[in-house]
């Protein structure tokens, strides 16, 4: 059953919410409040995560309105409202498509069926060590349609195309994976530095050792991504970049603090490094992947999206949700990954519009994949 | 000349600070008041840098008293005041007997004239790379006389007796370089983790291998201290046991952004590694050396030193002057090293209860070295 919904006009007055009511009963919702704010009953107002952020029509939006999220299970006909409402679907991947090693079941067909649909897919992850080649054959391989390259936002790729955006020609000092300097050297007019980075991987100055060496302040540009080869040399060699040069630029990809990598183990991740360099400096690293906004301005403007019609779906509240709720589009979390149910509102955590308890759930019960 | 202010009993009361004027003339002092709160006369008022703070009789203090320090140059007589009022003094090294490889002019002498004196004098460093043999050898090829290793508070010796203090026996797991390694080492009934140091530091996992890595949980205790050999295996080792089991203990030796290596260079310290691992976490680590309370509680016990004898003399407002004024003992500022007197009281920056342009200042002219 649908109900045609998405003919109410999007507002958050009032009246509105009686109305919606009438249209959808509340047990199509389960609307969960934060405990310490919202103290009315389960049901009874419902919501939207801010006040700026897109409207979906069946949500009214109160005074309290920044503190509950839609909770959408299964057989919810809720659901329709999101893909009736969005244009574009932005998928993180780790902890949305699989988390580590392990698969999130039919995310593959939910994939499908919404380009089936006609919606524009774009795949966004802050990992930043492989490549969108790498990503399009990871992809493939687990049974997508081939994509090109352009729908991939892959950390890597979204620091290349910035660099390009800004453009910046001569020496860049670069910490992080092959993916990340392989997409910077396709860069035109970037050189890029440590050359030989395994030489430089395998170093283990003293920090004595380390302000004698022959810092080449040509590089203007630091920029940063995870990197398993992380190692003194290269931390104090970006240090005596940023701190001897205070014009040198500084980006970084991204600054989550965990690798998911599933089974409740926590493992480092590009934060960690970052806030190291950031704590000698003394200085904040421009975030170009989740959340920084150059992602979703880039997706607007190459795909004549608006912005009111993409929807973020990640796991991450840090970084997809914070994304998509400070760049004003939707924000879907999934709990398949990082971030749980419990953690949204607290210790400023963003809220999202829609909480899923699997991105399977957007799946038609009809649809069959073709692949 | 010697003003006899010693007899003159510390207090904070208003007509104590008219009495002192009586005896001291102002320009004996430079009075630095901080720019945005201290807007009275220079010098027209005297004040100490904090209420709880040992008061040096020649000052007095107000309801504004956080807010100044006083500047004591060569030929001030003030200086004899804090010769008088300090049983033992608590030197800083890097930065104050010496910035990276130059010595600082006169404070070997410094050091000699205060125990010639018959002061108590105490070496305390956060450099928790070597051991406290190291440093004795150190500063006897500097001219100093041999010292005991009891007065010697490197950071590696002190995680050491701390470790001690606790009673912690077992395996734990260190991130560090040989001289805590080698003090660790020392201490009965621990055994140190990882077995191959070497071995462990030239390891370059992925995240996902990290999340293979068979972790040894009977380490119920984390030590770090700077690591030029830091890397991506032991940061996710220690995250995996720190976050696998809350009760695991994370003893850290300090927090130091900065490592002080001359010439204005800034080289990334301990902090930055432990900022790393502790945004990994999501824990605290617990600071042993400067600026936590344990090395100053030691001292005053293990030489029976009442806490308001004694006078740390530092070059980092961070470490040395928060550990001297959180940890109830006098604290003096040197202007050779780290901090600059301007940063003093900015952005909750410590404010000292005395600044010196170097450690020489308290050296008296007519003092004949016998080294």
């Amino acid at each position: 059953m649908r109900v045609p919904l998405r003919l109410l006009p999007a507002s958050g007055h009032f009246p509105l919410l009686l109305l919606s009511f009438q249209l959808i009963p509340t047990s199509a919702f389960s609307l969960h409040a934060l405990p310490s704010r919202l103290s009315r009953e389960r049901g009874t107002h419902l919501r939207t995560a801010t006040e700026t952020a897109p409207v979906v029509p069946v949500m009214g939006s109160t005074e309290e309105g920044k503190l509950a999220y839609s909770y959408i299970e299964e057989h919810d006909v809720a659901k329709q409202s999101i893909l009736d409402k969005y244009e574009g679907f932005v998928f993180d991947m780790d902890g949305v498509l699989w988390e580590g090693a392990t698969l999130i079941p039919k995310a593959r067909e939910t994939v499908e069926y919404l380009m089936h649909a006609g919606k524009k897919v774009f795949f966004v992850t802050n990992n930043s060590s492989a490549t969108r080649k790498q990503y399009i054959a990871k992809l493939k391989k687990l049974g997508y349609p081939e994509l090109k390259p352009e729908v991939i936002y892959c950390a890597a790729a979204a620091v290349a195309k910035y660099m390009e955006h800004i453009g910046y020609k001569g020496k860049v000092f670069v910490l992080g994976g092959e993916g990340l300097r392989e997409e910077l050297s396709a860069v035109d007019g970037l050189e890029i530095l440590p050359k030989d980075y395994w030489e430089a991987s395998k170093q283990f100055p003293t920090p004595l050792e380390m302000a004698n060496e022959e810092i080449d302040f040509d590089a203007k540009c630091v920029v940063m991504g995870f990197d398993q080869y992380f190692n003194y040399w290269k931390l104090g060699y970006a240090t005596r970049l940023l701190t001897g040069n205070p014009d040198c630029l500084f980006i970084i990809s991204n600054k989550d603090k965990l690798f998911p990598c599933g089974g409740g183990k926590r493992l480092p991740g590009t934060g960690a490094f970052i806030e190291a360099l950031e704590m000698a400096t003394s200085r904040r690293g421009h975030i170009v992947a989740k959340p920084g906004p150059f992602i979703i301005d880039d997706i607007c403007e190459s795909f004549s999206i608006p912005r009111e019609s993409l929807c973020m779906i990640g796991d991450n509240l840090h970084t997809d949700i914070d994304f998509a709720i400070s760049n004003g589009i939707g924000a879907c979390m999934v709990e398949t990954g990082v971030s749980q149910r419990d953690q949204i509102g607290r210790d400023r955590n963003p809220v999202p519009h829609f909480v899923l308890p699997t991105v399977a759930v957007l799946l038609a019960p009809s649809f069959e994949s073709r692949l």
